[in-house]
C-alpha cells in the first residue's frame, strides 16, 4: 500500500478524525485524579462544576471511555484550519546530511499560530452548549489566548483574557488579535480580583506570571453568574482535544506507510506532546507497535527533568485543585532571561504518569541551541518556528544527527506546534548574539520546591 | 464532473503548475514598452542586464510565448508552501446572508506571510543560476522583503534590503524577520548610495518612501560587481511569476465545476490581481468565458481610479526606466494616516492597459470600511487578513450585498493575499476607534501629477 510520499501529506477532509481519542483508556496505571487541597480527597463532578462546564467535567474524569464523539459544530471549525499537514522534511535532512527521515505535524497554519485551537473551540463549544455568556482565562505569550478569543467569536461567547502583565506590555501586538476577534483583555496581576489585589500589594511592581494569572482568571469565573473557567494545556481534556493532532498524524502515517521510530515534542503543560503521541502511545500501551516518545523542555525550566512527581498546586494563588504531577513548586518562575514559552512550573498528569512508567523520555536545551536550531530549520524549511517548537526541533535534529553517526535510516516525526511570528523580540536576541542561557541551580530550584504543599 | 466541495480545496501536489502564464501573448493591445528616460526609446535586453538577470529581461521583453517553463528548483521551493488553498467560505456568506457562492485563494501560508513568494523565489534562483553573489531590493511593509531574503536563504545569495525608514522603526519584528533568514536590512534613505545622500541632505529627517527606497536598491546593484537589482511587484515578468496564483485557482474552478463570474483582488503595484486573473482574463480574450474582474484600491492611493494613463518614473529617485501606466505621479505619497500597504504610485502596465481596454474594473474604499470588512472577515472565518487582502475582501463583501439585493447567486471568487501578523499596529487604531479616512482633494492630486514629466 506503499504510495509515493508528497512533500505534504493532507488528508481528505473526509479523514479529519470524528472522535477524539482518550489515551487513559489504555492506561494501566492511571494519571493520579485531581484533589481538594483542603480535604486531599479527589474531586467530585460536582465540586468541579462551579469552575468547569459540565461536559468538560465529564470528559477530565473519564478514564475509560476510549474513542468520544466530535460535536458537528466542532468538527465544522476544525475544517476551516485542518487538517494539518505532516511535512516530509526533505530540506532539513539535506542540510543535515542524514540518513534519517524527518517528518513535522505542522500546526502553526491559522491565527492563533498553534495548536492551541484544537481545545479552545472544543472549550467554547461546550460552554456555549451549556448556556453560558461567557469563558475566562489566563494566557502567557498569547497563543493560548489568541485561540480561545477566536473560538469565542465563533460561537458569540464573552471572552475574559488575563494576560500576564510582562506579555501585556512586551506583545501588544498578540493583545490586539485578541481584540480584534473581540476580547477582553486585562493585565494580570490586576485590581479586578482578590487574588489580584493581593498579589499586587505583596509584591508591588510585579510583572506577573502564568500561575498568578490562572488564579485571576479561576476566580473571576467563579465570581459571575454565566461564566466558566478554561485552560489550555495540563489538564485531561485538554490532551483529549490534542489527540486530533496524532490521529491525523497516524492516519497520514498509514496511508504512506511511515513508521515512525522516534516521537519527538516540546513539552511545558503537555498538550501538544500528549496530543501527539495519544495514538501511538496507546499502540505502545496495548503492544502493538513500538515507538520511542521524547519530551523536550527548556533546560530553564526543567519539570520533567529536575523536576518532582508529587501532588501540588496547579496556580500561585492556590485557587485551582492540586494535581498530581512533575512540579518545581507552584513558586518556580524561570530565570528572567528565559525568552521562548513553555515556562509552566508543572506537566500533564497523564505525561507524568507515562514518564513516570518509563514509557516516555525527556530530555532538555539551553535556549541559545534551541534558537540555533530554529534558524536552521526557517532557512530549511520555510516556516520560521516558534520558541516553544524550536525544542522539538532541536530534539529531532539531534536523533537524526545520531543516524548520521550510526548510518542507521530512523524515521522521526516531531511536532511543530507553531510560528514564532509573535516572538521577534527573542529572535532579534539571538540575531544581535545577546541571547544568554541560565540552567537553574540547586539551590534556585530548593526555592520552588520549598512551595509544594508536605 | 461536479464533486461534492469541500470547505478547503487543496489541489494535489501533481496539479500544482509546472508552467507559468504569460497573459500578454494573449492581448491583442499589447502593454506599453519600459522606456528610456533619456532617449524615450524602448530600453533593450542589453540596457536593463545591468540591472537585471538575464533570463529575467528575457521573460520581461517576451509578449508572445503564452506558456513558460518552471526550473525544476523552483518547482521544489513552490512544494514547500504550495498548492495554496482555494477557501469556500461557508462562514462569511452566512453571516451575510446571501445567495452568493463566495470562494478565496489563501496565499499566506508561509512565513513571508504573503504570494510575494512566489515570484521571490523565482527572481532568485535565477540570480543563482546566473553566477551572481546577490540581489538588492526595497520593502515597504516588509512582506517582499521578508519573501526575497527566504529566497535567498534557500539558494545562499546574499540579500540586501533597502527598508523605508518609517517601517524600519515601526516594524522591527518583520526586520527581524529577514534577518532570520540572512538578509541585511539597512533603513531608506540610507547614507551608503548617493541618491540616499542626496535624498537626505534634500529632507532632513525624512522617513522615506517606497520610491525613495527603489531607488537606492537599483543604485546598489548596479555599482557592486555581481549583483543585481530584484523587484516584488508592476512588472511583467513578476505577474508572469504570479500567474502561478491564478492556474491554481482555475484548475481548482474546473475541478470542482466552480464558475466565477466575478474575481476580485487588491491592487497596490498589481502583482496579486495580475497573477490571479491571469488564465481568467486570457479565456476572455480568446471569448472563451466571461468574467468581471474588480481590482480594489485605497481611496488614499487611487491610482487606477483618479490616476493618469501616462508615462512616468518607477522610483523618486528617477534612476529606473519610465513606465506607461496609471500613475499619481513619482512623487505623490499616500496621507501620513494611510495604515495598510498598497501604497505605490503608478500600476502593473499589463493590468493598465486593460483597464484602458475596458477588461477590468477599478473601484477604492477608505479603510476604515476595509477594516471593518477585516474584522468581519477575521470573525467568521477564522484568519487575521492583511489590510492589503482586506481591501479585495471588502470589494466581495459589497458584491456578495448586491447579490442579496437581487437574490442572484452568484460566484464571486477573491484574493486573500496574506494575513496581518505584523500589521497589529493599524489594527489597534482600528480596535481603539482612532482611525481616520483620507481621500486627497484634487489639489493634492495636482502635486502628484505635476512630477510626472511632460
Amino acid at each position: 500500500m506503499s504510495k509515493e510520499i508528497p512533500y505534504k501529506i493532507y488528508l481528505e477532509e473526509h479523514e479529519i478524525p470524528k472522535q477524539w481519542y482518550n489515551l487513559r483508556a489504555d492506561m494501566k496505571n492511571k494519571p493520579a485524579p485531581l484533589i481538594h487541597p483542603g480535604t486531599r480527597e479527589p474531586l467530585t463532578a460536582e465540586q468541579m462544576e462551579p469552575i468547569f462546564c459540565k461536559e468538560l467535567v465529564r470528559q477530565e474524569l473519564d478514564e475509560t471511555t476510549p474513542m468520544i464523539d466530535i460535536p458537528q459544530p466542532i468538527q465544522d471549525f476544525y475544517k476551516m484550519y485542518r487538517p494539518a499537514p505532516l511535512i516530509h522534511a526533505t530540506f532539513l535532512e539535506k542540510a543535515l546530511d542524514t540518513p534519517a527521515k524527518i517528518y513535522y505535524k505542522f500546526e502553526g497554519n491559522n491565527t492563533s499560530g498553534s495548536h492551541k485551537l484544537n481545545s479552545a473551540i472544543a472549550q467554547a463549544y461546550y460552554a456555549k452548549a451549556q448556556g453560558l455568556k461567557g469563558v475566562t482565562t489566563e494566557t502567557g505569550a498569547g497563543q493560548w489566548g489568541t485561540a480561545l478569543s477566536m473560538a469565542c467569536a465563533f460561537f458569540d461567547l464573552d471572552c475574559l483574557v488575563y494576560m500576564v502583565k510582562v506579555s501585556y506590555e512586551q506583545k501588544p501586538f498578540r493583545r490586539e488579535v485578541m481584540r480584534t476577534y473581540g476580547a477582553n483583555v486585562t493585565p494580570s496581576p490586576s485590581m479586578d480580583t482578590e487574588v489580584g489585589r493581593k498579589i499586587n500589594a505583596e509584591h508591588p511592581g510585579t510583572t506577573g506570571s502564568l500561575g498568578c494569572a490562572i488564579s485571576e482568571a479561576v476566580e473571576a469565573a467563579t465570581g459571575k453568574e454565566g461564566y466558566r473557567y478554561v485552560l489550555g494545556s495540563v489538564l485531561n481534556q485538554v490532551l483529549l482535544h490534542q489527540s486530533i493532532i496524532g490521529l491525523e498524524t497516524h492516519t497520514a502515517c498509514k496511508k504512506y506507510d511511515i513508521r515512525p521510530d522516534i516521537i519527538v515534542g516540546c513539552a511545558g503543560g503537555g498538550s501538544n506532546l500528549g496530543g501527539l503521541i495519544a495514538p501511538f502511545m496507546g499502540e505502545k500501551l496495548r503492544g502493538e507497535a513500538d515507538v520511542r516518545f521524547i519530551a523536550v523542555e527548556p533546560a530553564s525550566c526543567p519539570s520533567f527533568t529536575r523536576g518532582r512527581y508529587v501532588y501540588d498546586f496547579a496556580d500561585t494563588g492556590q485557587v485551582c485543585p492540586m494535581a498530581k504531577m512533575y512540579t518545581l513548586g507552584h513558586d518556580f518562575i524561570p530565570s528572567p532571561n528565559h525568552a521562548g514559552g513553555l515556562r509552566y512550573h508543572g506537566m500533564s498528569p497523564v505525561l507524568s504518569q507515562l514518564y513516570a512508567d518509563g514509557l516516555l523520555e525527556a530530555k532538555s536545551y539551553e535556549q541559545s541551541a534551541v534558537f540555533e536550531a530554529a534558524t536552521l530549520f526557517a532557512r530549511t524549511e520555510g516556516t520560521l518556528p516558534a520558541p516553544e517548537s524550536s525544542h522539538a526541533i532541536k530534539g529531532a535534529i539531534d536523533e537524526a544527527l545520531k543516524c548520521k553517526e550510526t548510518g542507521e535510516e530512523k524515521t522521526i516525526v516531531f511536532g511543530l506546534t507553531g510560528t514564532g511570528y509573535f516572538d521577534m523580540v527573542a529572535y532579534q536576541k539571538y540575531n544581535d548574539g545577546a541571547m544568554t542561557d541560565y540552567v537553574p541551580t540547586d539551590e534556585d530550584l530548593a526555592k520552588g520546591f520549598a512551595s509544594i504543599p508536605q
